[in-house]
C-alpha cells in the first residue's frame, strides 16, 4: 500500500471537513468570531516516549492525549489536529490500521477530527507529531504567567502513577500484580482533565500540564509569572496503588520525591486565588475529576518543596528533559 | 546544553509575540477578520528527503521552504510555524546553531515568525516537521479541486533540476561541472514562487505544488477535480543546464519524462481560465518569476503527457511516493 492508498483508506475516515478529505495539502478554516486560536505540537519518539517495537492503539491514544493535555491545561477547547507520522519499516499495514482506531477513539472521545498532515518513512525509529488547534474566548487563554502572590496551587488526578509505570514497563520494578498493571495502563493512556477544561479558564490565573515533573514544571510558572512555589510534599495525591509503594519503601521521603519529579503525569497544575477555589472544587466533583490543593504562591522566586513540618526538601533533579 | 538551554538561546530569538516567547506549551493568535487560516504540515526525513549526515543551515531553510511551497500554492500568506526537531545523538550544538541561521535566513525570506514547537531526541535519525500558518481572504483560497474544463495549465520556475540535484549528490551522475553544483543548489535550496502568491489567488482555478513529480501532481488535480489534463512535455520548462543534459542523452524524450516526474522542484501547477493569462503573465514577469503553459484541462480523466506530434507518450510511473 502506498501514501496515497494508506490516507485514502485510513485517514481520510478520520477527517473533518476543514481537512478537505486529506485531497489538499493544507486545511482551510474560518475562526469564528471572539475566539482566539491556541495551538500545541507535541512529538513522541520510539525508544523515548513510549518503548521500542510499540506500535498499536494506546501509542495512537497517548499521542493525541499529550497534545490534548497542553491545551487543556491552557482552558482551550480543541477541535482540529494535525498528524505527521514517519514510520520505521517495522510498521506494516495491519498496526497502522490498529493504529487508527486508537487515533478514532481517542477523537471520539475529544471531539476533534483530522485536519492533515504528513506521512513519511525512516530507516530510524518511529517518530509521531501532532499539531492540535483549539479555541479560547478572546483573552481568557490561561498562561504560565499569570500566578499572583497568594495564589494557591493546585493539581488534578493523582500524581506518579506514570512514573511507576514507566518503571513497570522498564522492567526497573519488582512485581507488584495488579497494582503493575494500573501503573502501566497510567503510562500507556494518560488521562487529561479534560471536562474541567472551561472551569480551568474561569478560575486559573496560570496553568500547565505535568511532563516534565511536577516540580520541575512548578519551576516553568515561577520563573515565567516571577513568584515563588512552596509545594508541600506530603499533600501531593497519590493513588492507593503509589501510596502502598510509598509506604514500603525504606525513605518514604524519597520515594514521594521520586513520584513528584517523575513526569508523564499529564495532570494539569493550577494557580488559583484563594476565595475562588471552592467553585472550583465544586466543578471538580461534578465532572469527576479529583481536584487537591498542594501549595501557594510566594513573593519569593523559584520552587520550594516542604515537608509536613515545613522545612525544605532537598530536591537533585526536579524533572526530566528529553534534550 | 539541555532541552530548555537550547530553546532559550537560539530559538526564542525566533519567536514571534504568539509564541509567547516559547515560554509557553502554546501559541495563542487572534485571527484577523474576513480573512481564513490555511494551515500545512511537512516533514523532512534524514536519508530520505535530505541526505544522511546533512544538517545545516539549508537543512533548514529547505524544511522551511517545502511548507512555504504549499501555502504560496493556495494563494496563503504565511505568517507564523511551529517546528518539531526530533535529532539524533550526531547533532551538536554547533550544527544547531548553523540549522537555526538557516531558519533565520528562511523567516526573513518569507516574513514569518516561529511560533512554538517541540525538540526531542531520537536513536534512529534526525526528524524535522514543520506545521505552517497562513491566511486567505474568505473563500479565496486556491484548492486542487477547482479546475475547469477549458482552464490552461501553466507552470512557475524550471522543472527537473532538482531531480538531477539528488542524483548528483547520489553520486548518479557522470561529472557536469558548473552544472552540477546548480542542481544540486537547486535540490538542496529549493525557491517556491512566493511573490506571485497573490496573483495565484487571484487568477488560478486550482493549483498546488510539485513535489511528487509533475505529471503525479497534475494526476492530483485531475482526480480531485473530476478532469482530464493534457500535459505537452516539449512545453515543460528546463533549464539551460538540464536541456544540455536532455540533449547529451540517447533518448530526449525519455530524459524529459524523468525531469518531469522526478519531483521536488517545489514550483506551482495552476490551472488558470484562457482569458486570464495574460494578466498572471504579466504579475509573473512583474515578480521575476517564469511562467509557462504546458497543457490545459480536458473533459478527460487523468494525465495524458503528449509529445510535440500530439501523440501519448506512455509514462510508468508518474512520480515519487514517501510511503
Amino acid at each position: 500500500m502506498d501514501e496515497f492508498g494508506f490516507i485514502a483508506k485510513y485517514l481520510s475516515a478520520l477527517a473533518g471537513p476543514e481537512g478537505l478529505d486529506l485531497k489538499d495539502d493544507v486545511a482551510v478554516w474560518k475562526a469564528p468570531k471572539g475566539l482566539e486560536v491556541v495551538i500545541s505540537m507535541d512529538t513522541q519518539v520510539e525508544g523515548v516516549h513510549f518503548p521500542d517495537g510499540k506500535f498499536d492503539a494506546q501509542t495512537a491514544e497517548k499521542l493525541i492525549s499529550v497534545n490534548i493535555s497542553d491545551l487543556v491545561s491552557k482552558g482551550a477547547d480543541p477541535i482540529g489536529y494535525f498528524l505527521s507520522l514517519t514510520l520505521s519499516e517495522h510498521v506494516d499495514v495491519e498496526a497502522l490500521e490498529i493504529f487508527c482506531r486508537g487515533l478514532a477513539n481517542a477523537q471520539n472521545r475529544y471531539g476533534i477530527k483530522l485536519w492533515g498532515g504528513d506521512t513519511t518513512r525512516t530507516k530510524g525509529k518511529n517518530v509521531l507529531t501532532v499539531t492540535l488547534v483549539g479555541t479560547v474566548p478572546v483573552g481568557k487563554t490561561v498562561l504560565r504567567s499569570g500566578a499572583q502572590v497568594g495564589d494557591l496551587v493546585c493539581v488534578t488526578g493523582c500524581i506518579g502513577d506514570s512514573y511507576l509505570g514507566l518503571k513497570t514497563v522498564l522492567n526497573q520494578m519488582d512485581k507488584f500484580g495488579s497494582q503493575s498493571s494500573y501503573w502501566e495502563s497510567a503510562y500507556h493512556l494518560p488521562e487529561p482533565p479534560f471536562a474541567l477544561r472551561q472551569a480551568i479558564r474561569k478560575y486559573a490565573t496560570a496553568a500547565l500540564d505535568i511532563s516534565d515533573g511536577l516540580l520541575a514544571d512548578a519551576g516553568h510558572i515561577a520563573d515565567v509569572s516571577g513568584v515563588g512555589i512552596d509545594i508541600f510534599l506530603t499533600t501531593i495525591p497519590l493513588s492507593t496503588a503509589s501510596t502502598k509503594w510509598v509506604l514500603g519503601e525504606c525513605d518514604h521521603q524519597k520515594a514521594r520525591v521520586k513520584l513528584a519529579t517523575g513526569g508523564d503525569d499529564y495532570q494539569v497544575l493550577m494557580c488559583v486565588p484563594e476565595q475562588k477555589i471552592s467553585a472550583l472544587k465544586k466543578q471538580a466533583t461534578k465532572t469527576g475529576i479529583a481536584l487537591t490543593v498542594i501549595g501557594k504562591i510566594t513573593d519569593g522566586s523559584g520552587v520550594k518543596c516542604r515537608d509536613s513540618q515545613g522545612n525544605e526538601v532537598k530536591i537533585d533533579k526536579p524533572g526530566y528533559t528529553h534534550f
